[in-house]
């Protein structure tokens, strides 16, 4: 039977801890690492990428815009990058924040959970404005093939507050209710409890910036566990030692995403800053 | 100069009224029409429905996920049919969904707008769940190319709600503000008054379901004029008839998608079922 993607997570983070690689080939990225603005070009930064992290961190996450900025010929070399890093064992979380309705979000799953498809991934990121009942069969998609689903649900940028901290608001049209962000991770959480095993973690997780206050932001502690994909560690300003400050309880279930804060030491110098990145979370959840 | 999208949109409508052919090569359509589940069959029913779609109406809509689904060969039959109705003269709105933050969201922006990028639109249907302010160099970059933007605004599909009737909150954390729609519409209408010269229709402009009661949304008529894609004409159950009596003044700004509804009568009937829903529209808004 599949291992459930909750279950593998988990694994992954108590046996290689918290860093996830993010790949992304920005324009000036391959140009710091003498590589072509093409899609020849993202395909060997993100095998690169890919090299340097195996044996070093548990996950990455390859950013798919940066490759479909190349159209057909990124997404041949996104297959190959998705691809290598599968074969080496390392979760993937394809970070593409799909959302749409019915048969049409159906297909965005379809493309990125299918077994044997050429953009076949761990994960994916999608995007929850159309509604949360809108992402249920991809949901049930992704936990029948052994996937998971990170819902973005409060990001740190502070352009999100006007949609993610708007209210949710009782029929009675009066009382103020939850934020957006707590209300999606509410119910998704509702749905987790009912389709995960006691004692497992959930397959469908959250991306929560690593910089947003949670009370800010009206999110709850949650249960069942599930992971939770933390952008903003590094460039964005939050560092090893916020894990279990910004976290608190849920510092376990955190996937600390780095990208450009470890792209942009430069090619000859990428696994020695993994290692070195590596080592200060270890410490950090140690200390 | 390049021609402004908001005003390339306008002479399309006058000239060709509001229907617009949705291009969605969903697994039972490509079935019903004798084409195979493949990159392959995509691509024979994309071809297909531009052709028949050429002399007959304005614009095109190909719902990117449908392509998706067969990765890179996908998108390459994409390319095909972006470039097939492009040469034709229609205008072509992608209908991806794209939303993200910074050098991110650039380059989903740079993927569909640059001139002669393989997967080049005239217009991209994009989600502002991260905050509207992370669309504004998507904004810039369409219009510096003569391309256009639909931001996601208020969809038809209940699941919807929870979020897009959110209320956003003043800093005082006690007014009930605007719903998440109506301050979507609002803050790029702001924004789109700024840059759009007097007289002319903006070119970033709003999805709006063909079923969305814009009172219970909390959308309010605005200016500068913008192009309104509504899907849930045909088979989602607007008819032609509902463009004045959903849409009002904004009748005449309307784009009206309908996919399912002309797709499923399968392909010997494509011209003819397209011709009939042009004349419908046209005794629609000229009765």
């Amino acid at each position: 039977m599949t291992e459930r993607f909750g279950e593998r997570v988990r694994a992954v983070l108590s046996t290689r801890g918290p860093l996830c690689v993010g790949i992304d080939p920005h324009g000036s990225l391959l140009q710091a690492w003498g590589l072509p603005d093409s899609a020849a070009g993202v395909r060997d930064f993100g095998l690169r990428t890919v090299d340097a992290a195996i044996g070093r961190v548990g996950l990455v996450k390859p950013q798919v815009s940066f490759f479909e900025r190349f159209g057909s010929a990124g997404f041949a070399a996104l297959e190959d990058v998705l691809r290598a890093a599968r074969d080496a064992d390392l979760l993937v979380i394809a970070d593409a924040k799909r959302g749409d309705i019915g048969t049409t979000m159906d297909a965005y799953a379809a493309a990125w959970f299918t077994p044997g498809s050429p953009l076949e991934a761990d994960a994916l990121t999608v995007n929850p404005y159309l509604g949360i009942g809108t992402l249920d069969h991809t949901f049930s998609l992704a936990e029948s093939h052994g996937k998971g689903v990170f819902v973005l649900a409060a990001t740190s940028n502070p352009e999100a507050h006007g949609v993610q901290r708007a209210r949710t608001i009782a029929d009675s049209g009066v009382d103020v209710g939850q934020t957006v962000s707590g209300s999606i991770i509410e119910q998704v959480s509702s749905r987790n409890a009912q389709v995960t095993p006691a004692g497992h973690w959930a397959s469908v997780g959250f991306v929560i910036g690593a910089t947003v206050e949670w009370s800010d932001a009206g999110i709850s502690p949650f249960a069942p566990p599930a992971p939770i994909l933390a952008p903003g560690f590094g460039a964005q300003g939050a560092g090893p030692a916020d894990l279990s400050a910004r976290f608190g309880d849920a510092a376990a279930m955190v996937i600390a995403t780095e990208s450009r804060s470890i792209l942009s030491a430069g090619f000859e110098a990428l696994t020695a800053t993994i290692d070195s990145r590596v080592a200060e979370y270890q410490e950090a959840l140690n200390g």
